[in-house]
C-alpha cells in the first residue's frame, strides 16, 4: 500500500508529514471527512472545551466535511435518569452551538436519531473477537465500579464507536490519549472488513490532540473532570463570572508567590498558567513574562479575569439558546436528516456485502 | 400480581392451566402475539420442521397475531459467505411458504430490514450485565470451538434475541428445551425495564415444544443437526424420494429385527418409529402395532415411504417457488413493512422513556 501527499482541503494548508494512505483516499474520492462524538453528560467543562469543542470549531473550517455527534447511545451505557438525560441532550447542543459550532459549516446530530450507527455496531461487533474489549482499559475501569461488573453496553461500547466513524467514511478522528485504544480499534475493524468483504471504508486517521491536559483546581495532579466530587475542582464553561473568581480563589497552589511555568515541580500554579495560556492564545512563557511581580493570590484573580472574558459570550448566547428549546430541536432534527442521508446508502451497500 | 384464564382468541380453544399474567394482559390490549425466528441456514431438516415450522403454521390459525423473521443478524455472530447467505434468505422464504406459512395469517421478514431489533437490541444491552451473558451455555460450546473465543455479536446474540421478542410485545414465544435460557433472559429484561423505565412490556410466556427431539440417522443419541459432518444423518424437507430411501436405509438400528418403540433402550428404531408418528400424526404405540410382522430393514422403507409422502407437496411447492425469486423478495418485502409498521411506534416510546 502506497502513501501520498493529501492536497490541501478548504482552508486547510498542508503540513510537511501529512500523509493518507492512497487507496483510502481514492475510495473516498478525495474526501476529507472529520468525525467525533460527545456523551451529553450535562455542562462541558474548561478541559472539554480546550481539549475538544475549541478544535471542532476549527475543524468545521479546515475539512472539507464534519460531523459531531451527540452520543446518547454511549451516554447510557451507565444508568441515566431520563428527564435529566432529556435535558442533557439539549443543553450540550446549546453549549455547542454558543461555542461556535455551526450548523451550517458541519452536522450537528443525535446518535440515536440515525439507527444506522447501531445496525453498523452490529455488523462490526461480528467482526470483534471478545478478548480484544476485555483489553479496554476503560473497560476494567469503569466496570470495576459498578454493581456486577458493568452492563452489555459497557463492554461493548467501543465497537459502536467504530461503527460511529466508519458509518460516514470518516478520514479524520481527533482523540485524547485515552481513547487511542479506542481509535486503534475502529481502525482494525476497518481493515478487517475490507479484507474479508472487499475495500469499502477509508482507516481512519488520528487527530492527536496536543492541548495541554487541564488539571483539577483541587488536586492538580489530577484531570479535571467531570465526575469530580468536588464542586471548587471543575470549572464548566458557563459558570458564572462569581462561581469563577471564587473556583480560582480556592484553587490550589503551592507555597512558593512567584508564577512560574514548572508542570512537575509546581502543578498548581502551571496549570493556572496553562489554563491562561490556553484561554487567551499566548504561551506559558508569555504569561510567565507577562506576570512578573504578580503574587499567586493577585494571579488567580488574573486567570480567573480572562477566563471570565474568554466565556462570556458563550455564556450569554448559551442562555438565550437554552431558552429556545424549539429552536435547539430543529438543529438537531435538520442534522440527523443531513446525517442519515449519509448514513443510509452506506449502511445499505453494507448490508448487501454482507449477505443480506 | 394476579393471574387470570385467558380466554380464547381467534381459533384457539381455552385449555384448563392456560394462564397469563392480568397485567401484561390488559397492558397489550388483550392482545395475542407469538414470535419466533429462525436462522438462514439453509433447507431446514426433519427435526426443524417437526420441532417448530409445523407448530409455527398452527399458531398462524390459533394466535391473533403471528411474527416469524429470519434472523439474518444472528446469523452472522458465526462467518458467513455472502452469496451463500443472501440465497439461504430467500431459501429459507421459500421453504417457510412451501410448508404453509402463510403471509395473509402472519407477517413473515427478514430481521435487518426492522433495524428497530439493533436499536432496542442496544437499550436492552445497557441494562443487561455482562456475568449473565457468560453463563449461558450456547456462549460456552460455540465460543470454545471459535478462532479467539468467538465474535461480540455471538457473546451478545441473546440479547439481540431479547429485542427481536419484545419488540413487538410479544406474549408467546415457542421454545425448545435448549432455548428455555434465552427466553428467561427476554423475561427477566422485560421485568427490568417494566421496574426502571414504567410498566411496558408483557413478560413473554414459553410455549414449550413438547414434540420429541428428532435424533440423527447416524447417531440416535445425538439430535438431528444441520452441523452434522455426515451427510446420511440428515433428512432436509427438500431432499429427493432417492435420497431419502437411501438416508432411511443405511439409519442406524440394532441387532433385532422387531419394530418396538423404546427411546432408552433401542434409540434408533424408537428414532425411525417417532419419525413415523410424527409424519403420519398416530402415536408410536400405534405406529407399533401397524408394524408388526415387519423387520427392521423393511420398516425403514415404510418410514421413507411415509416421510416421501409428507413432503412431497412442500418439495414440489419450494421448486416452483425457488424460480420465482421475485415473489419472494415481495413476500419479504411486505413483510417488513408490516413489521416495521409494528416496530416503529414501539421504539419511538422506549426511546423517549429512555430519555432520548
Amino acid at each position: 500500500m502506497s502513501f501520498v501527499l493529501r492536497w490541501p482541503v478548504k482552508s486547510k494548508m498542508l503540513k510537511v508529514g501529512d500523509l493518507v494512505c492512497s487507496l483510502c483516499w481514492e475510495k473516498n474520492n478525495g474526501l476529507e471527512r472529520v468525525f467525533s462524538g460527545i456523551q451529553p453528560t450535562g455542562i462541558p467543562h474548561l478541559g472539554n472545551y480546550l481539549g475538544a469543542i475549541q478544535n471542532w470549531v476549527r475543524f468545521q473550517e479546515e475539512y472539507s466535511s464534519a460531523l459531531y455527534s451527540i452520543v446518547d447511545l454511549h451516554s447510557i451505557t451507565v444508568p441515566r435518569e431520563p428527564k435529566v438525560l432529556h435535558q442533557s441532550i439539549l443543553d450540550t447542543t446549546a453549549v455547542l452551538l454558543a461555542c461556535g459550532i455551526d450548523p451550517q459549516k458541519c452536522i450537528i446530530f443525535q446518535q440515536s436519531k440515525v439507527p444506522e450507527h447501531v445496525e453498523l455496531g452490529w455488523i462490526l461487533g461480528c467482526l470483534t473477537n471478545v478478548p480484544r474489549l476485555r483489553s479496554f482499559s476503560q473497560w476494567k475501569v469503569k466496570s470495576a465500579i459498578q454493581k456486577s461488573e458493568g452492563s452489555v453496553g459497557l463492554f461493548t461500547y467501543p465497537v459502536l464507536q467504530a461503527a460511529d466513524i466508519l458509518l460516514y467514511k470518516s478520514t479524520h478522528v481527533p482523540v485524547g490519549e485515552d481513547q487511542v485504544q479506542h481509535l486503534e480499534l475502529a481502525q482494525d475493524t476497518a481493515r478487517l472488513f475490507n479484507k474479508k468483504y472487499g475495500v469499502f471504508f477509508p482507516v481512519p486517521q488520528t487527530i492527536l490532540n496536543t492541548t495541554k491536559k487541564i488539571k483539577s483546581l483541587r488536586d492538580p495532579m489530577a484531570k479535571m473532570s467531570k465526575s469530580d466530587a468536588q464542586a471548587l475542582a471543575t470549572v464548566d464553561i458557563t459558570d458564572s463570572p462569581e462561581e469563577i473568581v471564587l473556583k480560582f480563589r480556592k484553587a490550589v497552589t503551592d507555597f512558593t508567590s512567584e508564577v512560574t511555568y514548572d508542570p512537575s515541580g509546581r502543578p498548581g500554579v502551571s496549570n493556572l498558567v496553562a489554563i491562561h495560556a490556553a484561554v487567551t492564545g499566548l504561551s506559558p512563557e508569555d504569561i510567565v513574562r507577562q506576570s512578573v511581580g504578580l503574587d499567586t493570590a493577585r494571579y488567580k484573580g488574573v486567570v480567573a479575569e480572562a477566563v471570565i472574558q474568554k466565556f462570556a459570550p458563550v455564556r450569554s448566547e448559551f442562555g438565550r439558546l437554552q431558552e429556545d428549546q424549539s429552536y435547539l430541536k430543529k438543529v438537531l432534527q435538520a442534522g440527523a436528516e443531513k446525517a442519515k442521508e449519509l448514513a443510509a446508502p452506506v449502511c445499505l451497500e453494507i448490508k448487501r456485502m454482507v449477505g443480506f
